[in-house]
């Protein structure tokens, strides 16, 4: 098979595409999308309008789609706009332009039902439930739901085009990177209100490194894999999700380790 | 627990709207929605569109959700605007409006793909694969991403309104109500090419009569579940699709059956 080389990031401004541009960029030859002009951005347009995304997409290998309203308490007009007609576009206009991977950021949202249910205590170290991409999923908002929406259209892209499909339920990625500094109350609109301590035991389950966030992006970009839905953490004491499908179906294994 | 007394039907005017108002007529007080003004329409308005919806689901204790872009070959625009956002706008004037219970006329079409990868063999009478609501979701369709959209939804308005939703995955309902008569050809853009003979399998194995839709939607309104995803067919010999879980969750024991 052809090496995948050229690969367009969707939400170029974002957190993630920040971090795929620092730790990804001598793999790759990457090229980004962003809403607004800014620097580094190749390519401006929007996802809501298909037209004006086209051109970004000539040449494509593959795509990593992290564009998105990613505000779990999103109200449903932009997760309508950005989550469900954007995510159409992009893998519509992957699939006109011959891109042979879409990597999907999902969100462990899709299931945060379970976890609102069980919360604070399944952040206890002793509470050893983890959630595998088999669960049913449990949308927590209407940004879950979306997400659903994406790895459903995932799905058949991947059966119908032929297109390799690879969502990622992500976890908490910090600007700081920092596990440890969590900010107590409502983590997001289905959750208890949590205490300060709480708060920093649910961040030490779910945080995803920069390191580890940039390794499972690469992971998913090159593993022999057709189709796969996966977790995305670091390797924490804590977790609540499932790492070994990340192991097996794309060979991510994290480096580093919330503190317990 | 109060009974469902009120029930209101969207998509009036479609085949299941016409089932729900001959056999269901005198166990409910019915009223119905419909796009156009039609005999038996007491309310008109655009499920696109929330503002004009909203008079219908005053006083309503339980909608019956059928309205919907219905064609497996759909084109993008009208499963987004009429699936997506309709579907939404419809759970939230029912949630605006103290609804105690959605049923959503789901679709096979969420695990399509499985039926498309089988066919015409799983047609056959020694074959006994059947799929049931743990079968990962696997569309084969934009019309089925966004059935699978509207069951995550409901998931999540029963998770976090209160609301009880039951999803149907309704099989083949026929004007005719005559499981003999099927047309060769695609059914739908995933399939193979089926032979006259393959379809009329596929139509056997497929088959709701009107008077079990009937049956599985009153099923489904009185059940004393807060959430369900079940499969509805009639009792067919050649059936994909699971029946026990509508038996189990929901009572709903088909009186009919298609011939062999």
């Amino acid at each position: 098979m052809r090496e995948l080389r050229r690969v367009l990031v969707t939400g170029a401004n974002g957190l993630i595409g920040g971090i795929v541009r620092r730790h990804l960029g001598r793999k790759y030859a990457l090229s980004f999308l962003a809403r607004e002009a800014a620097p580094g951005a190749n390519h401006v347009g929007d996802i809501c309008d298909l037209g004006s995304i086209r051109p970004a997409f000539v040449g494509a290998d593959a795509v990593v789609h992290l564009a998105a309203t990613s505000s779990v308490d999103a109200l449903w007009d932009d997760v309508f706009a950005d989550n469900i007609a954007g995510t159409y576009n992009v893998f519509e206009a992957a699939r006109e332009h011959g891109v042979r991977r879409i990597v999907f950021a999902s969100s462990n949202h899709v299931v945060g039902m379970y976890e609102a249910e069980a919360a604070p205590a399944i952040y206890d170290l002793p509470d050893d439930r983890v959630f595998d991409a088999a669960t049913p999923v449990r949308p927590d908002s209407l940004y879950g739901v979306s997400k659903v929406f994406g790895e459903a259209l995932g799905r058949l892209y991947a059966d119908r085009y032929g297109m390799d499909v690879v969502c990622l339920r992500i976890g908490t990625v910090r600007a700081d990177d920092d596990p440890t500094r969590a900010i107590a109350g409502h983590p997001f609109a289905a959750f208890p209100e949590l205490t300060a301590e709480q708060a920093g035991h649910r961040l030490r389950a779910t945080w995803l490194s920069h390191r580890d966030c940039a390794r499972l992006i690469r992971a998913a970009l090159e593993a022999p894999v057709h189709w796969a839905v996966v977790y995305g953490t670091s390797d924490n004491p804590r977790r609540l999700w499932d790492l070994q499908a990340g192991r097996d179906l794309l060979g991510y294994e994290p480096l580093d380790s919330a503190p317990a």
